[in-house]
């Protein structure tokens, strides 16, 4: 069967996607946005690519809802809303069109639930594996956006949701834990690692208690570590406040490196956040209300640049601090 | 000798390149955008892939300017000004530093050339070919944005510069050519496809006037087609007044297939514009204290969307209208 050409692949799948004025209903060169009076545009681009971040045979689907995802995290951790995207898609030689619809249904999905629309992009082969790249505009009221650099002594240490799932569920598919998880814990931590869930309705709580924020992407301690070293503080990390799963738990209990892939594996797309210690109870009550779990898990402090977690039996010992995906 | 992580490659190559406040030095997860009062923001987004758009061999340098240009050309032919770009780049698994250090190196050129920065993105690896995607990001006076359907029966239809030099570059590189060139006239059209040139200075004067604007990406016939079916017009092209180079036009003499790789070969980055036919002259008085030369090249006429190119001898009949990069 004879593979559509670009003009037709825009026309069958990305079309439909491009809602907003804009866009054009891609049939310019270009998109234009105007973001409203008082606010500000913000800007994140990122790449998976196949073999990289996700496995040639995941779901199309799934491929597509990771590449807007870790964008909308990103967004959502700086407090601003998500606005459009635009998609650079390199398709590997052997690319078919089933992928193509899958890939776009993905997107019209989650462009429905996080309420965003495609503002125009690029498709193109690529000599080796897939890569998708995607470029992810939000407004934000002027001035306001949540920086790494903001965080101070004293402040209070939160995290959303639950962490280490996802870099437990990589560890599942490789087949690198001990004890192997079944059933529905195998299921979680799979799902987690396959669907980044970004915390969308978290951005402006952010925005209006964080003193420093960002997604975990590449483990909860490097993360941490970044905030400390831009703020110019120290935090600490009560090793047993960190939020777990129950599949998480059941491994970390069975399996000593599980709770280190916790603390250091990547792909969490959860919100580390700092907070005034005053505002800290009123910081959860109105996570709580967006529909977002928060949990405290720790303290900032004055010092070098550096993250301490303590365990029952004093400071941890982290053979790595963070999740390279490069 | 080791390779640089991500975060080393950020902080030597590319941090450097990160020049606008708004960029936040890189240090941070996104970048943050103001357009001043009265305008708003043109984005475009293109990709090019090793062994698609560049060859493996290609000068790092060579294909950082081709990436960026692409976009640029786009924005110029929109009428809005280059502000700044996201880069998303996904190195193949043999990358070296040096080849960073280069494409940096031509990143920064052109940036200081066309007056824009970095602003963030990504960097990554891919299981195949190296694939450089950016967003680029441009400001115009709001609602001006020229598209490609403003195009009325009756305009004159303009290019920029000389046409087909990219394409018979790409010829002269594979080897098509009856009589290939050599010395000057090779070197010509080997850098027209190695850098094309975006006509950044023209973009205030296609705001001016043109009623439909877009840059030459695959081929004039197919582009001017574009044109023609958002405008719902048609367009008579007068083939003698193509603007060819002298390299062009000695290849043009001699192999017939030549000029058709004129009309529709991919890769000129030159600016197709229509403009009412009593500011004619004076658009190319504008166009040329800009600095970019533009010729008259045809009309637009009344009727179904279709592009006629009128040979010597009556309308010519093209083997196919357009370049396909997929």
């Amino acid at each position: 069967m004879e593979r559509p050409g670009e003009f037709e692949l825009i026309e069958r799948y990305f079309r439909p996607l491009a809602g907003d004025p804009g866009a054009l209903s891609l049939t310019d060169d270009a998109a234009v946005y105007r973001p409203p009076h008082g606010e500000e545009v913000v800007l994140k681009a990122d790449l998976v690519a196949e073999g990289i971040h996700f496995f040639a045979d995941d779901p199309p689907r799934s491929i597509a809802s990771k590449a807007l995802r870790v964008n909308l995290s990103d967004l959502a951790a700086k407090g601003a809303v998500p606005v459009g995207y635009l998609l650079s898609l390199a398709l590997k030689p052997d690319w078919a069109e089933d992928w193509i619809a899958g890939f776009a249904a993905g997107l019209a999905a989650d462009q429905e639930r996080f309420g965003l629309t495609l503002f125009g992009g690029d498709t193109s082969r690529a000599s080796g594996g897939t890569v998708v790249s995607i470029a992810a505009l939000g407004r934000i009221p002027n001035g306001t956006m949540v920086r790494r650099n903001g965080a101070r002594a004293g402040d209070a240490v939160f995290v959303s949701g639950t962490l280490g799932d996802a870099a437990l569920g990589l560890r599942v598919r490789l087949g690198t834990l001990d004890a192997m998880p079944a059933g529905g814990a195998a299921d979680h931590l799979l799902d987690r690692y396959l669907h980044p869930q970004p915390r969308v309705a978290l951005a402006p709580v952010i925005r209006d208690f964080a003193t420093a924020s960002m997604d975990i992407s590449d483990g909860l301690v490097g993360d941490l570590g970044h905030i400390c070293r831009q703020s110019r503080v120290a935090a600490r990390i009560e090793a047993p406040a960190v939020p777990l799963s129950a599949a998480a738990r059941a491994l970390a209990a069975s399996d000593p490196t599980a709770f280190e892939t916790v603390l250091t594996g990547g792909d969490d797309y959860e919100i580390l956040a700092t907070v005034p210690a005053r505002r800290a109870d009123a910081f959860a009550v109105a996570a709580a209300e967006a529909g977002v779990p928060v949990t405290r898990i720790g303290i900032v402090a004055d010092g070098a640049p550096e993250v301490i977690v303590e365990g029952p039996d004093g400071p941890l010992r982290l053979g790595r601090t963070s999740h390279v995906h490069f």
